[in-house]
């Protein structure tokens, strides 16, 4: 199966390079019956768009979404939703610079060699600009796990060294969006902005972790011993851009901790089964047990800066870089609609998947 | 599709309960041709078994692999190959308590909430047992990478608290089958294993890290924009039992690092392309570029303890419970060849993706 | 994704050569709470098997069937349903003749082209004993299938130039299973043993029809605009060894008549909408209907014959081969079971994947 | 996995509604470095298209064809190819009379009772205009199969009773596209015509079959058990609009000829192993064996014909239709190219999946 579809029964395939007329998705297997809210998809592209502020690039999309099928009288129809999102603002002669050398940490050189040629323009098909498609699916992902009493929200938790390693309470969750590096913390906030600011000065990058929580997950989702919930949710993670980590629960700190420490007890809570504690992050075995899912992603500094880098050219020879474009210095901020959008596509898919599982 | 298979053109489907009659594994899309070394085979086999020392389960399993189908005069012929193996020392009333009870931080709630029932002996099909199946994959899948120049070996960098941070030499190598907790430090390997026996001792159990490393992988194995290689390593990883957590390269700490620190430079070496430095951890773009794979995994305690727990049963009522049957204080060491399995399987399948990159 | 494996949520993998140890099928995605009737499997087992009567192959095999995992307390868990049937009497010296030589209209040439190798004892992986794993699967699949109110069967509606046109009524149904050759009809039956008889006697072979009927189905299963319920009923039907053709509704004939007669009227029909005549063969746009599914399958005369027949040895030379081993003149009454059987199995599949249709 | 995609490797998926704002296919798994020729994708889309005489729709659609993604000046990068068809004739008021209607053997029925809705305006997703999108995609395929040196051509074969069983010569192949109907017979062409005529002029439609024939495939191509190149074959073809059936070489006609007439004995010819007959249809257990692959797909007649006909609203009340909008009477000439392209389709994938076959 080529690489450029996720999921089972809510399947996506994105295509489109950075520069290219045109990027989009097709959304295979939206059950029929949804009532397709426009506004919430324009907000959901606005939240991850660039030039939302002075920390991220300046190129200027509109990024407004077509819909081309499978949506009739605002209500979708069971056939294939297309989403289609114009590019406008590519600006590939600021490429012709990168057309015969390998930028450091990025896919310049991969691509080549995997395909042997590339689409240098603004990274073509390896560039960040294609998860816009992957944010345009994950808006109708969450309006069909709204029907099904699922939310999920995700906030920056670090960036750099600066971290927040607090859990939003209600008035927090509503600050994220105000906040313009998606942290509830207002001061955590303020510093990881002038963090950034400061790497910008210096030419520089950096990365950062995002967490994320889901709400409201029936006891039952995911699909052993292989498609496993948290199998597919760090695959998923793992898909975007620059992510590096990917951790459940208790996570890395938990292999250090005992197993009398962080086995999560089962109570009675109105007649419901429930864990006293969440070490396991919502998933046992393979499959949510009700509890909140909780995962942290982590992202490495975007590969391009403005300092001049060591590298080598098409021809094999060492040579020095200096980038050009228009980049973020940070794009952890940028990135939680997207890690929002890919948690929503792996939970629609293993809603469905999980119609299968008894007579 | 069902969750129980793996890989889309080096395929396997696993089967089997803890308790039954057998577990096995089909291998669909082993190219023909591969000299298949049954001492090899077992060699891996024995490396996962329960009972390789004071620390470990002492259910007593053979392990012996059956090879049924796929394999003619010694070579495979590019048909299914079906591995059986039979569960010889399963002790079902050793579970018999645990038939109206759900252990903490176990699969039977989950298990019994998804398919309104479940085997309850020996954990059934989310038992570890499973993962005999994996290893006995991955030594096919092995020797096929091994026909293609690609290695792999993991050890354990951590156990609870203890960790050893460091690179194996050469030497090391040898040395990781030769330690109980297969660390390839000697000292650090003491005190890990002291570290479980203490576990051993107070009835409670540890988690730990391993480290994986890959070498020899052409560059161009992966399928973005979703099946990148570290996504395909993600899943496969956290697809096995007690993982919470998976990082490449850099990982976690990366988050916290600046471009300037972490972009690894192009460099020329001996007519090829490489990098300076590894932070990406052999993969960019979601694509290998013939550097050393380097990964970590997180594992979590053990959820069998044999201190008191309070749990509910299957009517809802809270419990308390104390483990009967044979279990691990730790599953680390013997998790070891499931990580190298898991990952085997991953490069092969990607291994013969890849020949459909270019005309 | 390997060739073995067929289905998407009901899915089973098979594997196993004529003269290996074992064949077998895991089924990977059987709803959990399904009561499993071992009498049935054994029933549709018997169906099969070769040595039924003079008519058919005389190896012997017990066919029985173990089931290894997936069913506990005699009802399926909802994991992996793996079934073993051993190979008992392969004779394989019969085959040592055919180790340097390509039978005419055999997979011989085309195994060893692609492969480079091959299994030539009993023909392999390539020979319809594989077929005994999908009879296996099939029983399981009819019992899901029951449990939903649908029923199917299969007869034979033509043998050679004996052909049998008629539909059966319901006595005749049930005279199906006591026709040596699978034809409801007395005569037509008694006609088709002595067409075989004389192919038998003349060491030639014969081909066939084989009709199928699926009742109870309900309007909605399908999913266009690719895998419309006939095309994978057609899929699952040219996948059976010596299967050339397949029709469905009106088939072939309906190429030559007009559409105002072969359009099917809705008609009300006890608060029901019911179609006046079933041209479609109850699907329409790749859905099901809610009428009779009605198909027809052609099968190739058998291409092992008892007459001298010129072929090339694997050096490529031009020999004179006669064929020994044990065959069967007419392959065509012992596939009913099997055509049902992949029936069956399609039906399964599209009932579970179209509980995603609708929010 | 949701019904519109198609393929392994080579996959496609299709989206868009008769009368949506536009209509489309994403291919994914096209290799890099094929030279895309624009001019023969145009000539594919006028085969298929309306409007190109008297006896086909009159609905005029330029059907040009947006390459929005994955080719980069003039050559395939390896990335997803996006090809966009607007809709621009749609006349939805031509279809309001069928809001409320269930047209006789078409598919508005069955879609509301899967879906719970339908947008009924030119028949939405089934309408046969979804099968412009993959004659695009392949328009794309045919060019890497001719790289691989494969072509491939169909033919109309016959047009309700009118049939011409001949194979064409070299010169009528090029006369096939200057027929009307496309058959390579003169006079047959001109009796289809004047049958296609007197269907029109009594509101009436008319079906028929179409030959194809697949030349230059290397022996190897096939993955048995259950994806035999025969098997792929016929879902390609099933599951196009209005096929009944679907045969390989002798098919139908086979089952009542005798082994010895039919088997394909091998010979030596020029150094390599061919055969003698080509009964097989150039397959053999499932695996190309270098001979022309041959077989016939039967159509019958349009659903949508002058006439009135009984049939059901939506409120179950029997009615009489009559219907409107613009419709062939005859379909099959139309869909040369819709069948050509979905062999082609399945053989790039299977092109490219047998690249996994041997180590």
């Amino acid at each position: 199966m080529a690489g450029n579809s996720f999921g089972q029964l809510f399947r996506i395939a994105t295509f489109g390079e950075s520069h290219g007329p045109a990027i989009g998705v097709v959304i295979d297997g939206c059950p029929a019956g949804l009532q397709i809210d426009l506004d919430f998809l324009r907000f959901e592209m606005r939240r991850r768009k660039p030039g939302q502020s002075s920390l991220t690039s300046p190129r200027n999309e509109a990024d407004e979404v077509e819909i081309l099928s499978g949506v009739f009288e605002g209500v979708s129809t069971g056939t294939p939703i297309a989403l289609l999102i114009k590019n406008s603002d590519a600006k590939s002669s600021d490429y012709e610079h990168l057309k015969d050398v390998y930028r450091p940490s990025h896919a310049d050189f991969t691509y080549q060699v995997k395909y042997g040629r590339r689409d240098h323009r603004g990274g073509g098909r390896s560039s960040a600009r294609e998860t816009a498609a992957r944010v345009a699916a994950g808006a109708i992902a969450k309006q069909f796990l709204a029907e099904n009493g699922i939310k999920l929200y995700a906030w920056v938790s670090a960036i750099g060294e600066i971290e927040w390693a607090g859990e939003p309470d209600s008035t927090q969750i509503d600050a994220i969006e105000s906040s313009l590096v998606r942290c509830p913390d207002q001061k955590s906030s303020a510093r990881m902005e002038s963090e950034i600011e400061g790497a910008k000065q210096a030419g520089d990058s950096l990365g950062g972790i995002i967490s994320l929580r889901i709400f409201g997950v029936p006891p039952g989702l995911g699909e052993p011993v292989f498609d496993k919930l948290e199998a597919d949710l760090a695959k998923a993670m793992l898909s975007i851009n620059a992510v590096k980590g990917f951790e459940l629960g208790g996570g890395f700190a938990m292999s250090r901790m005992k197993g009398s420490q962080v086995n999560d007890s089962f109570i009675q809570s109105n007649q419901q089964i429930r864990t006293r504690s969440n070490y396991s992050g919502g998933i046992q075995g393979g499959i949510s047990n009700g509890e909140q899912i909780a995962c942290r992603v982590a992202f490495k500094p975007v590969a391009t800066i403005k300092q001049k880098q060591l590298t080598v050219n098409t021809q094999g020879e060492e040579v020095y870089l200096e980038a050009q474009g228009r980049h973020d210095p940070c794009v952890v901020p940028r990135a939680v609609p997207i890690v929002e959008a890919m948690a929503a596509l792996v939970l629609c898919d293993h809603l469905l998947r999980n119609r299968a599982a008894k007579i």
